[in-house]
C-alpha cells in the first residue's frame, strides 16, 4: 500500500474515525484504524465492535492495499505536521512498519494485520428513509440531555426512535428518558419510514452521529434493520448496533389534564433558577416555584450556606391560575430551557404530579418533568 | 454593615479572593470571605492561613461594620447576576445572616463571626522595593514551570528570590528547580533590595500572586522579612508566609565549559520535537538529538506504536562542534523553549552532561536542562 494524501483532508476524516477507539482496549487491534487504499480512493475504518466509522479520503494511490495502525497515535502525528503538509504513507505488506512520511519527518508505526480486524457487517437493512442533517441534529439535540445512564435499565441508555401517530398525522418519533425526566420531539414522518420498527440508539452513537453531523449541511440517508442502523452522510458511514430491548410505553407518563398555564421568557427563567441555584453546591438540590397569579416566585435554601428566592413579576410571567408550589432540579429545569429558544410554558397539575413543559412556539417537542418534596 | 457595590466592581475583586480559599476547608471560616465597610470602602480579605489577599472595591457605604460569608457561593451568586446591577449587602450585626439583594433577586447567606476570622499579620518588613507589574510577571512566567511539587524537598517548591551579581552588576535573581531543569532569571536589581534576605516563595503564592498580575500595568510594592513577603498592587494587597528552608546553591550545577553550539529557531524546533514526541503516550520518554555539523535530527521511539524522526538541516539548524547524541523529556524541552520567542540556544558538554539553554538574544534568563539515557 502507498499512497499521498493531504494534511487537511487526512486529519479531518481520521478525527471522525478514531473518536469512535475507546481509550482502553483488551483487544489492541480495536486501538487501530484500518487504512485501506484503491485506485485513488483512501478508506479510514475504526471501530469498537459496537460502533463502525468508515471514511472516504480523496488520495494519491500508488499502491493499492491495506493496513492497520494505531488511531490515536496516527491522529496526534497528522495533527501536528504543519498545514498544507503532504503525508505519503507507505506499506510494504505483511508484518513490515507503515511509514509516515511529510517533509524531513518520518515516522514508521506498529501495524496489525488487516484480516485480524473486525469487519462489521449491517446485514440486510430493509428500511430506508432520508432525514435533512438539520432535522436529524435537532432530533438528537432536544432528546439525548435526557438519556439514561443506568446501566441496569439498559433499554432506556438510548434514544428511541419510531413512527407513531400526532393528531392523524403521521410522524418520526424521537423519545429518551431516565425515569426523571422525558423527552419527545417529532418530525414529519419522511417517505420510506412508515414500516420500520422502532429502534433504540445507544448513547455512544447518538455522540458520535451528533459530532459527525456539525460538518453536514445537506440529507443523512438513514437505513436500518432490527438489529442495525447505519447513517451515510456525505463521504461518511456510521454503522451501529441498536439496544435490544423494549422502550417503555412512555406515553403513558405524559400528564393529559394539567391545567394550571405559566409562561415565562427562557432567558428570564433560566437566569433565575441559576442564581437562586447558585446558594447550594449539591447539584440535587431542589429550586422551588412558587406560583400566585402573574407572579412566580423561585427559591433555594441550603442549610449550610443560607437562602435565595428571586421574583418574576407580570412583566416577565404569565400564569392565572390558582397558587401552587413544586420543586425541581436545578440541572433539568436547565437541560429543557436549553432547548427553548424564547418562551417556555410549563403546564402543572399540582406540587407532586409530572410537570409538562413545552416552547411555547412550537409543539414538536415535548418535556416531561418529575417534581422533587420541597 | 450595609453598603451597595456594582456587580461588575465587586465580581472583579470576589474573583481575586475567592481564588486563595481552599476548596476544602476543616476550618468553616477558611471558606469565608471577610467583608468590612467603612465610610465608603469596602474591604475584602481571604486567607488560607498561608496567604491572604485584601482587595479594596469602591462602595456606597450606609452603615459601617463588617461579617465573614462564604466565599465560593457569595462569588457564583454574583457572577450570576445581570450586567450593571447594583448590588446591596446588609447585615444587621451579630448572627443575623447576610442580605445580598439586586433587583428583585434576594439571599440571606449564613455569616460566621467577624472575630474567629484569622488576621494574617506581616510584622515588621523591612525590605521594600518597587518592581514594573511586567517585569515581575515575566521573572515569575520564565521560572514557575520548574518548581518542584515534591513535598518532601519543600525548600524546592517555589521560587527563590535573592539579590547577586552577574559580571559585577547587582541583580535581583529568581531561581527554580525541582532536580531536572533549573530556570534562572535576573533583572536589574532594585533601589532597596540590595539588604534583602534570599527568600523562597511558596508555589501557591507565585500562582496567585501571577493571576492578579495580568490585570495590573503599574508597579508592584515588594516588602518582606526573613518569615513574609507583601505585594502590594492598585486596589490588592497579597501577603504570604515564606518556605524556611535553605535553597541549595544552585549555581554549582550550571555547567560552565559547556563548549558544543547549537542554535535553532524556536518555532522549527517545538514543532519537530512535538512530531516525534507524538509517537509515545508516555509523557516521560525521551526525545533524542543528534547532532553533525548543521544537521539536528530528533527522534522518539515507542516499543508498542513504532518510531519518529525529524531533521532540521542548515536551514534551520546552526551547529559546528562534534557529532553528539543527547536525550531529554520533551515536555522539559516545551516548558523551555515556551519562554523563547525566537532564537534557542543550547550549549551542551556532552550526551551525559547537563546542558545549557538561553534565549539567544536575551542572556536574563539561563535554563540547565538533564539529559536521560536514550
Amino acid at each position: 500500500m502507498k499512497l499521498k494524501a493531504d494534511r487537511a483532508t487526512l486529519i479531518k476524516a481520521l478525527a471522525h474515525v478514531q473518536s469512535v477507539v475507546e481509550r482502553r482496549n483488551t483487544i489492541p487491534i480495536l486501538a487501530n484504524v484500518m487504512i485501506a487504499v484503491k485506485d485513488g480512493k483512501l478508506t479510514l475504518t475504526a471501530t469498537d465492535m459496537e460502533i463502525a466509522i468508515v471514511e472516504d479520503v480523496p488520495a494519491t494511490s500508488i499502491r493499492n492495499g491495506a493496513c492497520t495502525a494505531p488511531a490515536a497515535t496516527l491522529y496526534e502525528i497528522v495533527r501536528k505536521l504543519p498545514d498544507g503538509a503532504e503525508v505519503e504513507l507507505d506499506h510494504p505488506g505483511g508484518d513490515a512498519q507503515l511509514s509516515l512520511r511529510a517533509g524531513r519527518y518520518d515516522t514508521k508505526l506498529v501495524v496489525l494485520p488487516v484480516e485480524d480486524f473486525p469487519a462489521m457487517t449491517a446485514g440486510n437493512l430493509p428500511h430506508r428513509f432520508s432525514l435533512g442533517a438539520q432535522t436529524l441534529r435537532s432530533l438528537i439535540d432536544r432528546t439525548k440531555f435526557a438519556i439514561s445512564t443506568e446501566e441496569t435499565r439498559y433499554y432506556l441508555n438510548g434514544i428511541y426512535l419510531h413512527h407513531a401517530e400526532t393528531d392523524d398525522t403521521p410522524v418520526l418519533r424521537a423519545v429518551a428518558t431516565d425515569g426523571h425526566r422525558l423527552a419527545r420531539v417529532e418530525e414529519p414522518l419522511p417517505e420510506g419510514a412508515a414500516s420500520m420498527p422502532g429502534v433504540i440508539i445507544p448513547r455512544k452513537t447518538v455522540n458520535e452521529l451528533r459530532k459527525l453531523l456539525d460538518e453536514v449541511t445537506g440529507n443523512v440517508e438513514i437505513a436500518l434493520s432490527d438489529t442495525r442502523i447505519q447513517f451515510h452522510a456525505d463521504q461518511m458511514l456510521l454503522t451501529s448496533k441498536l439496544i435490544d430491548g423494549t422502550f417503555p410505553e412512555y406515553e403513558r407518563v405524559i400528564p393529559r389534564g394539567n391545567d394550571k398555564v405559566l409562561r415565562v421568557g427562557k432567558k428570564d427563567f433560566a437566569d433565575a433558577v441559576a442564581r437562586v441555584a447558585a446558594i447550594s453546591s449539591e447539584r440535587s438540590r431542589p429550586v422551588k416555584l412558587s406560583l400566585a397569579r402573574d407572579l412566580l416566585t423561585l427559591s433555594a435554601a441550603s442549610p449550610e450556606q443560607g437562602t435565595a428566592s428571586e421574583e418574576l413579576d407580570a412583566d416577565r410571567v404569565k400564569y392565572d391560575a390558582g397558587p401552587l408550589e413544586i420543586g425541581f432540579q436545578a440541572r433539568y429545569l436547565n437541560d429543557i430551557t436549553d432547548q427553548i429558544p424564547e418562551q417556555v410554558e410549563f403546564r402543572f397539575s399540582d406540587g407532586s404530579a409530572p410537570t409538562v413543559v413545552q416552547d411555547a412556539a412550537d409543539a414538536s417537542a415535548l418535556y416531561v418533568l418529575m417534581p422533587m418534596r420541597v
